[in-house]
């Protein structure tokens, strides 16, 4: 199973596809979900909002993708979100600079240095455009908000916010004050960002247009307590901190606390982080967290942790831990002239909070999370999806297309319906073929409605991974599957 | 109540307020949800999946905001989404040509007209500035869609879509091919839309950054059958027609049919509708279908219906239902140059289907359904809002916060959480201002811890609307309230 396997799987079953695809030249890097894919991508929403926004009693707010100018001069994107850029003046093929020095020279080229230091070094080494062999241009700093221009009178500039927790800085003012919560406060927030990416790839790895689900603790440094922390205390993770720069280290959030691997919030926010991805199918053994060194991570980032998940790709990032400090909110307060500070309830004493981030990718997870679940059994392929992430927790079937069976079969629909579970229903073609389909888009389990379920008032239950068939009436259908599915 | 009132309420409870507000020139028309708002519109979303979406078995994707030029040259947006502005030459007021004309002059402007006819009316009627009573200047066509470029090397122009439904368009052809249904097929979704709107007002009933639930059915024209119409046969619709533009007439489905006031796809969608609009706690009274005559309705359209609900601002419009017939298909199919259309499985003959749509705008049901439940009480503010539809089920509160109340308050929580119900809690101020504070959300029941509760293992469940108060034992609060919020 690789990348393309997946690919093909989704583009037949219509799971997830390039937006617009009908017109040939369609921009690269936006991508459509299709029912199946629509519906697991929001299960896993649903399972995000209850495995760590209510279960770390956060608030959540849904704010606009477009912001204004001043929102991204606060947060730093207008001056420096932008890679350095470099074009071949004969054939037009484009280069990150910085990649393409140390892919040539092996000497390292920071992506922050200032356009004219590529330069240099591109003539220093002599660096040519490795298609064509012609010269360079010069670097330009290509940056990758999208603008848009607003109001017909005197347009005013706005971006497509790249990163979703800018709504959470913006609003946080106004929440503080209204909500009657203390700190340490968590604001989650799940919606779409926007990023010019010069080479988009790897369909939703690397998209311009994406889902992002991202969660931001405003904490007091001086009091940052973590309470509960005793129920993530044995959680395992993987961690290999900048200190340890050796192998991947299986410890409990609390060993890693005693051997000051992280720090407190690091430990539990990652173990709730953990559990939840757990919970989305992904072993243990395919998610690891890489603490990033100083060079690595954002210049005002305290802490910084990479939570990585195995696929055929590689390991690829999922989500981005941060101790992003006072950053944020000093420089919104800053440039809105505002006061976005907190009070201290004990001593009264005023102090910008500080921040530490969970930001997840929520397409990226998909991918993940499906590549997890891909299992093939000989000409057998099914998705292991956790039931209650599946595009539907059961799929009922007629054996054959007369005989009474559809109208049973519609009637054991309804009533399933009524239960609050998500049925599917499918008469065309042999049983064998529909049970094929089913397992390629991972529904748990099968019901089939044959010639003795008039008679005997039962159906036939088949579960997906172990394909064990079991006889059920089907009064105790609805509570059965409800079991099952709960269970994952 | 008045919008003033609903815009302070939002605002003091942080429901719903400008996004980058603390920024003092940020652009207008783009609004934050904070968490009690965000958490409305998710359940608005999710009755209108479980209601419109699931009830007629329609499938539902998730599409990209952003989408190729030629999706809207295809459209017709890209020459023809725009309004005709006139700006004055000295102060530079600004306004749409259509409408300055029509109020100055009383001729009629229609706003399709070329941008000379709205100079030449101009002249004719010496129509100046408003303000200032200056020359105007020459009118333009300003065009409503945000154009983005993509891509650092030959920038390629693209638009945010300016409605939803245009995704559902372009991922047709595959959806049909894969998915393994039949005509009639509703393919639904639920996403943000932008325009550049001129004059955005009324906060989420004219915004610039939108969130849209829309319907399209692809239907067979010769082969139109509404399948379960009876079921929706005795639903009685608020109708004007075309034909019959008196006073509104309230008949049931069946009778609109009978007496020709509109087609059996119109009854039936528009019914589906009722349905779900009555189920967010609008009043029939307040929901009318009025059915657009020729020059209203779009020039492909065949038959259009805006349904409206009545605010303090009027009658606000909140869903075309429209017959768009084969418009869109064949325009992407010929711009394309792709095979979009559809065998009949009976003739073999192929054809491109007609669409029926369902077009919403959930911030604008957002305002309707929170200016609906809004009642006054004395000094009494409180939502009445559905319970399914409400910021959370149940608030649970500690009497006073000691004497074990509060442990025993986080215990009751725990226990309807398991049970999967929204529940808020708080332990600030009097019990009397807690009850205020979760009256004006519209959290339908509160439940109170007292002195008592540690030796009668009660609880006493007050009830928003009426006030009332019952005493009932723990071990049966989670039944109790879930019964209760089923029922709405």
């Amino acid at each position: 199973m690789n990348f393309e396997t997946m690919m093909n799987l989704f583009s037949r079953r219509g799971i997830l596809f390039p937006s617009s695809e009908i017109y040939d030249n369609h921009p690269s890097g936006f991508w459509d979900y299709g029912p199946y894919g629509a519906t697991i991508k929001r299960k896993l929403v649903e399972l995000w909002r209850s495995e760590i926004v209510k279960r770390t009693k956060m608030i959540e707010i849904d704010g606009s993708i477009c912001m204004d100018a001043d929102v991204f001069r606060a947060s730093g994107h207008l001056q420096s979100f932008s890679d350095p850029l470099i074009e071949c003046s004969k054939c037009g093929s484009i280069f990150r600079a910085d990649k393409l020095i140390e892919e040539v020279s092996k000497e390292k080229a920071p992506e922050a240095m200032a356009a004219e230091k590529f330069d240099e070094m591109i003539k220093k080494h002599k660096i040519k455009c490795t298609n064509c062999k012609s010269e360079l241009g010069k670097t330009r700093k290509f940056n990758m908000m999208f603008k848009v221009s607003i109001g017909a009178s005197k347009p005013q500039d706005a971006y497509l916010r790249p990163e979703t927790c800018q709504s959470i800085f913006a609003d946080f003012p106004r929440l503080i004050k209204v909500m009657k919560k203390s700190l340490p406060l968590g604001i989650a927030q799940v919606g779409k960002s926007f990023r010019n990416e010069i080479s988009p790839r790897n369909a939703t790895i690397r998209a311009r247009e994406f889902t992002q689900a991202e969660a931001e603790i405003f904490f007091d440094p001086n009091n940052a307590e973590v309470k509960n922390f005793e129920d993530v205390g044995d959680c395992v993770l993987n961690l290999k901190s900048m200190k340890d720069r050796g192998d991947y280290l299986a410890v409990t959030a609390k060993e890693a606390i005693e051997k000051k691997m992280m720090s407190k919030f690091a430990a539990y926010y990652i173990s709730i982080l953990q559990s939840f991805l757990l919970k989305c199918g992904i072993p243990a053994e395919k998610i690891r967290n890489r603490q990033l060194d100083d060079e690595e991570r954002a210049f005002y980032a305290k802490e910084s942790w990479d939570t990585e998940i195995k696929t055929s790709l590689g390991w690829v990032e999922i989500v981005a831990n941060n101790n992003r400090t006072d950053y944020d909110m000093s420089a919104h307060g800053k440039i809105s002239g505002k006061d976005v500070s907190v009070v201290n309830p004990e001593t009264n004493e005023k102090f910008i909070p500080h921040i530490w981030e969970i930001s997840m990718g929520i397409d990226r997870l998909f991918y993940c999370v499906m590549e997890t679940a891909y299992k093939k059994d000989g000409e057998r392929v099914y998705l292991s999806l956790p039931a209650y992430v599946a595009p539907a927790s059961v799929a009922i079937f007629p054996l054959i297309n007369k005989d009474g069976m559809p109208e049973k079969a519609d009637e054991v629909v309804e009533k399933l319906k009524k239960e609050g579970l998500d049925v599917e229903t499918e008469t065309k073609d042999s049983i064998g073929k529909r049970y094929a389909r089913a397992d390629e888009i991972g529904i748990p389990f099968c019901v089939t409605i044959d010639g003795e379920t008039s008679s005997d008032n039962s159906v036939t239950i088949r579960e997906r991974d172990t394909k064990k068939q079991e006889r059920v009436k089907i009064k105790d259908l609805a509570r059965k599957i409800t079991e099952l599915v709960s269970q994952g």
